[in-house]
């Protein structure tokens, strides 16, 4: 028997060709895709122009999917995806997503079964942590990097620590996934797990649907972590299934292994929960809030614009009237979830509400278009950040929560749970 | 009997309060609507604040449509966006639309019944000629124009000579309104009908549909025109049946009213038309457009954007897909629109086919957001105006066509008669 490790660790000794890797260790790991948007790639491709390589490593394991500011919100981001595309074509990249075919990074790639458990992914946008979801190592990176990962197939990585998140018990009727994150980033703090693997665990892993899975990695990088993991069970080879030609490569911590830190959280004992301005740690339980009126709503993104995000919202929401002078914003993950949406009829359910249904995209998220606030403005978002300005002027407010507290408080125009408007 | 007068002559007589009005005559005419989107509204609210008028005139006769901008498309439109909704809040605006309850404004006000037969509109938006396809009299105007009929209720109009078109015969198959205004710009060029209304007759009429009619109405500012009209028959009052309270006032032109000029039309001998850039008036019918590869199709707007539009463009996609490097963006007129292309299964079409099935909004038509073209990009677009530089980048072309054109074009990659994709 080797020495015992982390979930990641193994990954990493698999994709660096080790028997053992340690926290600390520096190693090149082999990648098994590299992602890039519109906003990173076009200075990713100056890079990789720079090292004179004639092409990328595989042109199967480069996804680039121009998701921030398209539809093209200007000439500038038009320029952007231009690049993107030229170069997408000229390197015959497989994985390259035309608007039409395209969706929100990190809700795309598993869905097209281009993330699976084992993998090594980078890319360059802080969110793709998302993909530990599946059991799968990825983090984000900068354009450089994304470059040399274009070019060799390669990545330098140093091996984290790891906080190992235990998690027990079943979440209550109004708490999924984001109240799950939300309560540990306001809990560690949003340097709590810097540069740190977070691997959950424990049997309420179980409770806890993919989608929930999915927002809970994403918002990983909002604890500082490098990643976070989440072990692979049936769940998870369900969702691959029939997405990929591939074999997951399952890796499982070793009961021994060593980690940084133990947090236990019971999920049955945790509330809907809503990141305050201007940091995602700024938590406060529902009952806690008070009264915060809302001029905007947005529900969707990398972090919750998946199918039980927008079931859940429509659940609230059936039946029930935007409250007069608040705007919701509803961006579906992908083209394939804006056409699940239609044939579930909640698309129909957000726009008698009084809702906007959008095209995939990154919209108002990181302040680029399709719903920016004003100087004043207060927007409840089921988005990943809400630090100054980040989704328009500097004087407005950005809350975040699951997407059921941001259906209801659309409802109510203020900030409520949903048991207030059901 | 009187003088005998032209339809524009005789509604404005009636909103003048004279038995008689001719053309070149200066009048003061009672205002049924003013309008104002986004971009206009702020200009005329300061305008209007300088006024010192406590209120508006009527606050059911003022219609405020955020839709050039939104959903939001950075801090300057949303800046804009919030002046108009405390501005129509200020004032209770009866008829102020959120986004979310909202469309394009030529789209959505007919279908609000804020237009009707023998109403006199003005407008802050130069499509606002739209409503002449319901018999009323419509025409954009400066926002300090739109600020002095919020104040007063009455605007002063120098009455229009006119051209009478006289339509014959049925259009064929893949001809539509949009065939029938490219036709005429392309033989009177984009100063033919300056200052003048054009009047459409004959039997030809009966053959056109409400949305053809709104679609030529819409484009009578293309040909320099003040206004565009048409009868009100059967189609007419069938349209705005159950939207409108107020009775329809039905005028018709005297059969020897005066006429700067008579054209006529035989619909039957119209091709399929394309405008070149970058005038409306470089038109081609589709047999001599020759090889024109296109980057992007744009289908929608307030010229385009009607159930008429969606299920042509939909039933020549159905089944088939854009073809690779071309973006189809389609853009419904308005929520209701939106909801019918859903229900129809036209959404469904769309995004099968590649295309993005956007909320309503403006969107690139004006350059404003959502499909923006890069340096030396090509598109082909159902809008209305394709000068130099109007969807992006100066460098860029817009060519103008009809839906069915638009949609065949989109699976061709490059601008064909829906014939050769069928």
């Amino acid at each position: 028997m080797g020495k015992p490790m982390t979930m990641t660790q193994k990954i990493f000794a698999a994709a660096a060709g080790l028997e053992y890797v340690e926290a600390g260790q520096l190693i090149s790991a082999k990648l098994d895709l590299v992602l890039g948007n519109d906003v990173t790639t076009p200075v990713a491709i100056k890079a990789f122009q720079a090292m004179k390589t004639p092409t990328v490593f595989d042109k199967d394991k480069v996804a680039l999917v121009p998701d921030h500011f398209t539809p093209n919100k200007d000439i500038k981001s038009a320029e952007h995806a231009k690049m993107v595309r030229e170069f997408a074509y000229k390197h015959e990249i497989t994985n390259y997503f035309e608007v039409g075919e395209m969706g929100i990074e990190h809700c795309l790639l598993p869905e097209k079964g281009l993330a699976i458990p084992g993998d090594v992914i980078i890319g360059a946008d802080s969110h793709t942590c998302t993909y530990g979801a599946l059991g799968a190592f990825s983090t984000g990176v900068g354009s450089t990097d994304m470059a040399a990962g274009m070019a060799t197939g390669y990545a330098w990585f140093k091996v984290p620590e790891a906080i190992q998140f235990v998690l027990t018990g079943k979440p209550g009727k109004w708490v999924s996934g984001k109240d799950v994150i939300l309560h540990i980033i306001g809990m560690i703090g949003v340097d709590g797990a810097l540069y740190q693997s977070m691997e959950f665990t424990g049997e309420g892993v179980t409770a806890l649907t993919m989608d929930d899975r999915f927002t809970i990695a994403n918002m990983a990088i909002e604890a500082g972590a490098k990643n976070g993991i989440f072990p692979v069970d049936e769940k998870t080879l369900d969702y691959i299934k029939g997405r990929t030609g591939r074999a997951p490569k399952v890796f499982a911590a070793d009961s021994d292994a060593v980690y940084s830190r133990f947090i236990e959280i019971d999920l049955s004992t945790l509330q809907p929960t809503v990141a305050f301005p201007h940091l995602p740690e700024n938590t406060r339980t529902i009952d806690q809030v008070g009264e915060v009126a809302i001029d905007q709503v947005v529900i969707g993104s990398c972090t919750n614009g998946r199918m039980d995000d927008l079931r859940i919202a429509a659940s609230i929401l059936k039946g029930k009237k935007v409250k007069k002078g608040v705007r919701l914003i509803i961006f579906p993950g992908t083209q394939n979830i804006f056409m699940q949406a239609m044939e579930e009829g909640l698309a129909k359910i957000f726009v008698e509400a009084g809702g906007v249904f959008s095209t995939p995209t990154c919209g108002p998220c990181l302040g680029g278009h399709m719903g920016i606030l004003a100087e004043g403005e207060r927007a409840l978002a089921t988005t990943n950040r809400n630090f100054v300005g980040r989704m328009g002027h500097p004087n407005s407010e950005v809350y975040l929560s699951s997407p059921a507290v941001a259906a209801a408080s659309a409802v109510a125009g203020k900030i409520v749970s949903p048991e207030e408007v059901m």
